[in-house]
């Protein structure tokens, strides 16, 4: 059997089968591509042995006996438009190749998805390298009606991604999928591939028509990749299947908007459903375009994630850290996390516990032992008191006021005004 | 013992201790109030079974055999101070009461506090019924600077609790608590105890000055608790023990908007260690208001909620359904959900599977098998097309797509064009 035997009928199947006909890939499975072509297309009856073995891979599933009978009355009406040579002439004409399982380039991180693997990936791009390793690889999909807010933040996650050395892999539609893309394709290192979009048509379409410069980028310094063969409409079947193909090739899912009924949400699924991590964005409740992100943080199916280094970290193979990765937007994450912000410390009336009091003061009281902070809560801001005033108010020992005024003399927090009497530090 | 011997006990020692002092508390559990009181002012020694059983109480924690003499060096400064009479008359003469632990209406939640329980709650307001059980009691916290964003989501998931006939628990302050107490207030039923402000301060004082209006409509309608007696200041350490109080007192604890740090988290994480219920609303990844709801939802610690309606429901004991509350908001979080919004179909250019398409026709096709999927894929819009295209198209036998069409055909999906051609239905 040679490579050029497999090319050609894998390209041929491809045609015959839909994306994830089962019956056509326990056939595959059963009996090799060639032989299985053979059969599915009425040429050779499929040998008892071979007959039994797709019985046997579809055993959790269909009717099993009659599935495959069932299957050659399904691909007959498809046989005689098959093509093979005239495909695998079109997608190399467009610099493009047929991936095959049995090809070394093969992403094994499609392995996961067992029977439904695909047939056979209609690529164009760099494939030189062949595709990221699955642990470099992260899917930044959602709705194709986004929000400004949901374009800001997949722009964001994106380029973070890209720049850390991420493949961003998406859907190439419009709204989030376009976004990721774009960002991916302005931040990538020259040397990755810069972005994947897995589509739901043939790899010789830029669908939809209004993303044709993109995609046409993507094509040039990315990869654009299907399953099904040149010449392909895309489908709602297909778009659903496509889905698979785009969680199984990345560690982890970032759903960045999604309605409550949406196909992002069918990726996420997909991703969850083969153990891959899947990440959601969250947004306002108020906005229809992060249901479905807060859908999947409420049931669980999803972790939060806010920016490109909590999605970096979601993708780390377990015992490994994100120091090797470049921190690009930890200043804009960080200043969010430590309320280093105009709001922070308007209306601040309380003296404390309360909320927005960020920085340095805060972290430092919060490390005190209980009576430190007793004891700072006890000394006025301005004139000095005596240590057995200070015992009363506090609630301490004259002993334990005398040993907690000299820790947090240390730390700033306390000062003597002269004559045994203290105030509260300028700290 | 009577229960004026009990009360002026619990009002003395609550003064003489600060909140969660838990020698004192040991000291109580071991000796009763009574007694304790004795023991703590000196004015008896602590015989040795009390001393014994105090230290058991302790044992998991602090230097046992010297902590309850370092806590009457710790107490002794404030003991000329003591005036329990006063402070009960103070307290009566707001037409409030002291609530002890011996008082049947004493709220049973507290006890899961174990030895941190407070000694006893100052109370203002409505306290002819006592305090709501656990089960209808909901703590809605979150930042004194507050965005608009999370003062409307904090109004509108207080008032839908109100309105369902859950009391609304929080602590007084500016921005999420005064909010959370306001939209109680204006919907909740007249024979319910509208809300509760647990204060970090003495209960004659309404703290902070701005809330004063707030407060004192809250002790009308509501209650005002407080664990410090009347004329106590609020401190640090006493705002971060408040925490505790609303954490337990509640079935569930919401926080609206959290920065990285804030005493927010502070109940949050209380309320996890009391094994009670915590959900965190999201807000935009660019809002530090946000942040401390995100940090919560991505390690787990809280349970994403976007409306008053999944709050009630991590409310709920197990076992019972949340059908008998009023469904208040129903209309406006459906519509969130099902896509029902003007931007939904906008640039749908894709023909499905990708989201935004909510609603009757999208929910129908779901519940298709994928060889319907399939042929509904291969139905033209216009003209009619033949059966042995469709099965070319499709991918399906002849025999499969007349099955199909039939099924199609009662759906409406599909539609004869007279001399056995077919089209897609306009459903």
């Amino acid at each position: 059997m040679s490579v050029d035997e497999v090319l050609t009928a894998r390209a041929a199947l491809s045609r015959l089968f839909e994306p994830s006909d089962t019956v056509g890939l326990a056939l595959v499975a059963a009996a090799g591509p060639v032989q299985a072509l053979r059969i599915a297309t009425g040429e050779q009856a499929a040998p008892p042995a071979v007959a039994a073995e797709t019985a046997a891979y579809l055993s959790s599933g269909s009717g099993q006996g009659s599935a495959l009978a069932e299957g050659l009355q399904r691909w007959a009406p498809r046989v005689a438009d098959l093509a093979p040579g005239r495909d695998l002439d079109a997608i190399r004409r467009l610099g493009g190749e047929l991936l095959v399982p049995e090809d070394s380039r093969w992403p094994e991180s499609l392995r996961h998805l067992e029977l439904g693997m695909p047939l056979c990936l209609w690529a164009r791009g760099t494939l030189a390298r062949g595709l990221p390793v699955l642990e470099r690889t992260v899917a930044v999909v959602g709705s194709r009606d986004a929000t400004g807010y949901g374009l800001s933040i997949a722009g964001d996650i994106s380029a973070g991604l890209a720049n850390r050395g991420y493949t961003v892999v998406s859907g190439g539609a419009y709204g989030i999928d376009a976004q990721a893309h774009r960002a991916a394709l302005a931040s990538a290192p020259s040397e990755e591939t810069a972005t994947i979009a897995v589509m739901a048509c043939g790899a010789d379409r830029f669908y939809p028509a209004g993303n044709d410069d993109l995609l046409r980028t993507v094509a040039a310094r990315g990869l654009l990749l299907s399953e099904v063969p040149p010449g392909s409409a895309p489908t709602r079947w297909r778009f659903l299947q496509r889905n698979r193909i785009i969680a199984a090739l990345s560690a982890v899912t970032v759903v960045v908007e999604a309605r409550w009924r949406s196909g992002a949400l069918n990726t996420a699924h997909h991703a969850a459903g083969l153990g891959r991590e899947v990440g959601a964005v969250p947004g306002s409740v108020y906005s229809a375009n992060s249901a479905g992100c807060h859908r999947l943080l409420r049931d669980g199916s999803a972790v939060c994630v806010t920016d490109a280094q909590e999605v970096a970290e979601l993708a780390q193979p377990l015992g490994t850290t994100a120091a090797d990765t470049t921190a690009v937007d930890t200043e804009q994450s960080g200043a969010a996390r430590e309320g280093v912000g105009t709001q922070a410390d308007a209306r601040t009336g309380e003296p404390g516990g309360d909320g927005g009091k960020g920085g340095n003061r805060r972290a430092v009281q919060d490390g005190l032992a209980v009576e430190d902070l007793l004891l700072l809560d006890a000394l006025p801001v301005r004139s000095g008191t005596t240590i057995d005033k200070l015992a009363t108010v506090a609630g301490l020992s004259p002993p334990g006021v005398r040993a907690g005024l000299a820790r947090l003399e240390l730390e700033g927090l306390a000062v003597r005004t002269g004559a045994d009497l203290w105030r509260r530090g300028r700290h």
